[in-house]
């Protein structure tokens, strides 16, 4: 059976709240509009954009302290963690990924045909993950797309230690996390970032890794001639000149997402530390599925996953004050429904 | 070894006039710059974009009378053909070519493990091809990404016939040629298309095909979860929107081509037929390459591919009234220089 990604129902319409993606909500419209119009005052739509996105990748580098030469940008992170493994591909036949972790890792061992396996360790039950034996290759998203849960930078370091292992670090959430990068790029690691979440630009598709750079120069031999579009190159590069106010949003965020775990505490639910920008979180009597649906019909859209072990849990991404109080309202307004199916 | 592509130097800076990409450079920039406010006045950058791009395969779909399910929309026509040779891999393991032409067909034989061959024919010496014994995997682009050169119809109809048989037909400079699409979808056909040429936005990687819908479906099943920026999906709208504008600005470049040819001609160059953006010269006396620099020195990019067969040859997009000036004050400098090796 193939693999597949449901990349979560597309809203289109008025009067929705979405909360099922995980896109940045803190970014304000006034904000990206003028990173949009400058962006577009320095394109020519009809030209071919930079073959190598290196004006993006030069100030990529400037900002985390590497050489141009350690960065590949692509379409959006997926394109990136499909070059990255399918590079890889000839030198691993098993993709080693945790218990519960982004979709697109499966999907992607299954295309490129890597036998799926399970790294020891529990996301829930010990919070940790530990190296398999031997020279493997293991892709990690830390902090976790579904849990939102961080491993320790212990824990990962210990996935690159063995001889010929190779650690795919997905940190998609890496400035809402707080988390820093490697302090040298080490030749087999590779940090996995995206412009989507921290930046707000997941219309732009725009990802990009940090890793050793014949291994970079190999990804940009193999990719698309023309993998990123001008505008997506130049509005990423206006969202890193504006790097600091981004800091500030993500300040921001974390504080909004403090508020929104004491008050879901409060409605009865048990919340997992979250460390991106979303919280998972699980009611004590009340099935996920049911409020998923309940919520759905007031027009807010969270996330639920089938899957055994997450399936009673809600994914639910972090809004700003507006709409943390109608969720809020609307998750009171369900609960206080006749107890039973909540249907 | 690997086969690589080479795009074409990447020029910035004023002062250039770039005719070695065949960008579209009848597009006026009042025009593009609509399509581009208009299109983002409809875009939310922070969200993900339409993750199969829907809206703009109903519209292409409308306007080439097929159904959405017909159409699939990539990362540029690279990804499409990336896409689609992938899918078929399987199912060939040969991929039979042109003797001139895309070079990224090549890169991506080889990226993808098939057996490289030519096609019997000759784009210069009969300028037919004709198809191989047997159930044959053919990728043809017609009009020629190198020559310019168009395959007849019958030709590549031919292609298709032998039971088993698949044709990819590369169609990136169709409406410029005033071809049309087959009347109705074949299970074994597949055309490819790109807003790169017509349309003017070679910037926004925006590439399309229309197949069969069982194959649309798999390649959108496999393909990367958002592939296609919302701003890039929003832009390709607005120009299809355009469509008559762009049909009229297709009928002025092959107006400008002929009287380009006619100013070569006279200059004592042979020019091939040409059917794309685009002409393919050979000057009597004179070393392509020499030329090529002289060119350069004068900042005006043309393109001159060191292959056996097509060395002696110059491409050069075909400019509006005042580029084509310029490019034919240049030429006539360069020529009337001491004859010799013309550096």
């Amino acid at each position: 059976m193939t693999v597949t990604y449901d990349p979560g129902v597309h809203i289109a319409g008025d009067g929705w709240l979405a909360l099922h993606r995980n896109e940045n909500l803190f970014a304000e419209p006034a904000l990206l509009d003028d990173m949009a119009r400058s962006a577009l005052s320095k394109v020519t739509l009809s030209a071919y954009p930079h073959p190598t996105s290196l004006p993006l990748r030069e100030k990529l580098a400037e900002v985390h302290g590497v050489d141009a030469a350690n960065v590949f940008v692509g379409n959006g992170s997926d394109e990136v963690l499909s070059e990255l493994l399918r590079l890889l591909r000839p030198s691993y036949d098993t993709l080693w990924m945790q218990d519960v972790g982004y979709v697109i890792h499966g999907v992607l061992a299954d295309r490129l045909g890597y036998r799926p396996q399970t790294l020891p360790g529990s996301t829930f039950a010990t919070g940790r993950v530990t190296a398999p034996d031997g020279p493997c290759l293991s892709v990690v998203d830390s902090p976790n797309a579904v849990t939102g849960h961080a491993v320790s930078g212990d824990d990962l370091a210990a996935l690159a230690h063995t001889p010929g292992a190779f650690l795919v670090w997905d940190n998609a959430y890496g400035e809402i996390s707080g988390d820093t990068l490697p302090r040298e790029v080490r030749p087999n690691v590779v940090t996995v970032r995206s412009f989507s979440k921290f930046y707000a630009l997941a219309g732009a598709r725009v990802g990009y890794c940090i890793g050793d750079r014949a291994l970079v120069a190999r990804m940009l031999q193999r990719k698309d001639a023309f993998n990123v579009g001008a505008f997506s190159q130049a509005v990423a590069l206006e969202a890193l000149t504006r790097r600091e106010h981004f800091l500030q949003l993500a300040g921001e965020l974390r504080a909004a997402r403090a508020r929104l775990v004491t008050a879901l505490e409060a409605l009865g639910f048990e919340v997992r530390p979250p460390r991106g920008s979303f919280v998972f979180a699980k009611h004590a009597t009340r099935d996920a599925a049911a409020l998923h649906q309940g919520l759905e019909a007031r027009r807010i859209a969270v996330r639920h996953f089938q899957k055994d072990g997450v399936r009673d849990y809600l994914r639910i991404t972090v809004p700003p004050a507006a709409g943390m109080q109608r969720l809020l309202e609307a998750l009171q307004a369900l609960l206080s429904e006749a107890s039973g199916n909540g249907s």
